[in-house]
């Protein structure tokens, strides 16, 4: 018995360790980079010894989540770094849990207007969630004071950097899902990916083997790398990112680098599940400093996109909702025409001194901004001057100084226990990857990710399967949803093949 | 055609003031108290001008509440006051917010461990909240901090407040619930009775007028008061409440203030209703002061109950669930025989010198504290001396001296500008009260109020009908609920009349 897994990334590794302890002996995993841990991926920092997942950072939904269980049996190591939030305002500087605002519970009620449209009654059509908040403040002006219209929706962005979409592009109907327990940070994914990838005799993993062809022959399936190498096996496991699967549906893509060509094609379920699906583009920027000299009170700390006087008495003023929204994008085009800046929207700091001790920032952002930014790659003196404004703000508002450009030398007479000297950056290049051409599934307005879910799950055929994040919904778009998947598919085959787990 | 109300409350005089709407002309509404309001009563305090309900005081649920809607619309008066709680330790001071321990977090996780225990899941037996809150503390010990095992589930108990109820006395399948929208204090209750009791005629009502009997004959339905009155109706609308209801079930009750009986009986499923539902006894004892010297940093405020070390080291140390489970109850049990004070149990005050700018307090208890505390009745300085810590300790963590006492007389030579002086207590009736006999309907663990629901709704015949916060799903044990029910059963009357309303 033989099985192929394309794809070494958590789902890969999860399902090739699987079948070996079902005692397959056949198999094969063909990753096309050069390394192992695909959308999990640690790094060192500029001191050789600061460690950041570039990648997911996070065990999500700890009280149901089964790679985390494994991980406290084997000891892995993690950090519960569940915190309050910290909202910082160009203009105002800190608006969390202000007395006057409430703006978390304003948030709340946000996140329970949205649940009454979607999932208390039926038929509200999915819009983005910029335009749902929108209609909340319009709904709901009579009860909110100007500053409430001004900054709870900027807070309730927060969630872009959960989905990588900006709010223009997420659905309003997908926005919220529930946390089934804490977080906990992984330190480091690495380490499990190195766990998980032990359990495969070595010789099973064939790295620099982009996969171009997978093709059924007879009883057989036949995968063809770009280096004209063929494998073939009874079965066939893929789990390439969604981005790259979409790369097989389209004719116009057939040169495209990760392109795999099916004969025959993707089935119709598969196919149609594109239409309902996209993908996110969360991305990361670490900055690293010389020390620490700012306050530890968060580990998580969100600036906020800039808002004005003007946006509230638009609320106030519009005799309806179609001519507010008119007047936002009117505002929002506008806007868009000034060129971007660290302002245009929300973006989120991990305070690493806090959680792990390390004068390093590790900041998220979405999509389209992501896409922007990676493409400066290591332009790092140019990726400072773009955050800069919004690291000073996070100091001024945490009893730091105005940060120092330290990238090529720490300047002299500085102190770097008194003054932030930012020493390196680090970014992301999740969508300049072709192997990965963004972060993770995410729904767009009218998206609904089940049915690309139900596909996959069910197979291109009873020996070509998927896994990966974007083909289960318990823990979808996760490390541990891709970790369940692949171990699902090693399952199914063990049952097709009426295996039995050679060890316990 | 002709329609008697039982009780004065909001559910009988939203029905009645409908069917009036409907054109019913032959509208008797019999109110035992010698006031309308029912378990709606607003107060003045000792200045004559500031206003307390010391029954129901906050429209809940604003995104979906009717009657808050039709507030709006009239012009009622109302604030949000929903706030960022303080939860304050009486070793430790203030504990919410805590950057270290993040209780508030912990509290989430626990919400989302019942909620997977009894919704996502089948089977699991409903147990007390402080049974369920011990079982994850027990099971998630390796998680958790020493510190956040001892706070975490106290200031879970603020749900206590809500059902008013002891977490040993509360079902913890019922314990959490969904909020839909903020809470809005309404200013006062007394003025929306008054509103909705101006849409009958005056002489519909009878106060003073305790039912004692209510008897089918022929096609008419026969009320009969204590004083010996008959009235006669082709409807019947009871809205006393539950737990009044309740005396009609049980024999050994028949002389008991407020039993009405049945004749025929309260139908089979109403009698098993009673065996699946309790009723609360939330109280309040309002604390005023002369002045406020104190900070107006937030609204609300929780006094948890105490909490030592040996608790963490008794969770850390068990070696099962049962071992944990005993040595608490013989803790309990041991703290129970030396008697009660304030620190026994949370506490919520609300500083209404933050909601309405006056120097009160407005603390709720919970069953069994609040039957103990009404049975003190009038008594002022017993009352200021049991709950004289917890109000010391609030002034200590909210920029306030010690509390002076000056229920009798102001003492010489303290400015009530700067040290607080208690001027009046004001403590709640309703467990001592025979028309009420506690507060509204509530869950002991097993329960299921559904069935109760179920069987009100349905009606003891067609004639005989039932309104009240118990009768409800949505609204339940609230005051729009009650609301909402007697609309409800206004509409069913009309329906069958077949009348449509006289104006608009």
């Amino acid at each position: 018995m033989s099985v192929i897994v394309i794809g070494a990334g958590m789902a890969g590794l999860k399902a090739a360790s699987t079948l070996h302890k079902y005692g397959v002996k056949d198999i094969k995993v063909l990753e096309s980079r050069d390394r192992i841990g695909g959308r999990l991926h640690t790094v060192t920092g500029f001191d050789g010894v600061r460690k950041y997942d570039l990648g997911a950072s996070w065990h999500h939904d700890t009280l149901c989540n089964d790679l985390f269980f494994e991980e406290c049996e084997v000891g892995g190591k993690f950090i519960f770094d569940d915190d309050f939030f910290i909202y910082i305002d160009q203009e105002r500087g800190r608006v969390d849990r202000d007395p006057e605002m409430g703006l978390e519970i304003i948030d709340r009620e946000i996140s329970k207007f949205a649940d009454m449209e979607y999932y208390q009654k039926l038929g509200t059509p999915d819009v983005s969630f910029q335009e749902l908040t929108l209609r909340y403040l319009y709904e709901k002006r009579q009860f909110l004071t100007d500053d409430q219209i001004r900054y709870s929706t900027q807070v309730a962005r927060y969630l872009e950097l959960w989905h990588g979409l900006d709010w223009k592009l997420m659905s309003a109907k997908d926005t919220y899902f529930g946390h089934q327990g804490r977080n906990a940070m992984a330190l480091y994914y690495g380490d499990v990916v190195e766990r998980i990838a032990k359990m495969i005799p070595g010789e099973c993993i064939e790295l620099n083997a982009e996969v171009q062809g997978i093709k059924r022959e007879k009883s057989k399936t036949v995968v063809t790398t770009k280096d004209g190498r063929q494998f073939s096996a009874d079965y066939c496991i893929v789990t390439v990112p969604q981005s790259v699967l979409e790369l097989s549906v389209k004719d116009e893509t057939k040169k495209e680098t990760g392109r795999i060509e099916f004969t025959p094609k993707l089935n119709a379920n598969i196919q149609a599940g594109f239409d309902l699906v996209h993908f996110g583009g969360m991305g990361k920027v670490i900055f690293e400093f010389d020390q620490t000299c700012w306050s530890k009170e968060s580990s998580k700390l969100v600036t906020l996109a800039s808002t004005s006087d003007k946006f509230a008495a638009e609320v106030r003023g519009s005799k309806s909702f179609d001519e507010l929204r008119s007047s936002v994008n009117a505002s929002d085009a506008a806007q868009a025409l000034e060129g971007r800046n660290c302002w245009n929207q929300p973006l989120y700091f991990i305070n690493l001194a806090k959680t792990v001790g390390t004068a390093s920032f590790m900041m998220l952002m979405q999509s389209p901004l992501t896409e922007y930014i990676e493409a400066m790659g290591q332009d790092q003196e140019k990726v400072f001057e773009f955050f800069r404004p919004a690291l000073d703000a996070i100091m001024k508002n945490m009893q730091g100084k105005p940060v120092v450009n330290g990238l090529a030398q720490v300047p002299e007479g500085v102190d770097p226990s008194k003054t932030p000297v930012l020493r390196n950056i680090i970014v992301t290049s999740w969508t300049q990857d072709k192997y990965s051409r963004g972060a993770y599934t995410a729904c767009r307005p009218g998206d609904d990710a089940l049915e690309m879910i139900v596909a996959l799950e069910q197979g291109q055929s009873p020996s070509v399967r998927f896994a990966g994040e974007h083909t289960i919904v318990d823990g979808a778009g996760g490390v541990n949803g891709a970790w369940s998947s692949g171990l699902r598919e090693a399952e199914y085959v063990a049952e097709q093949l009426n295996l039995k787990p050679a060890e316990k």
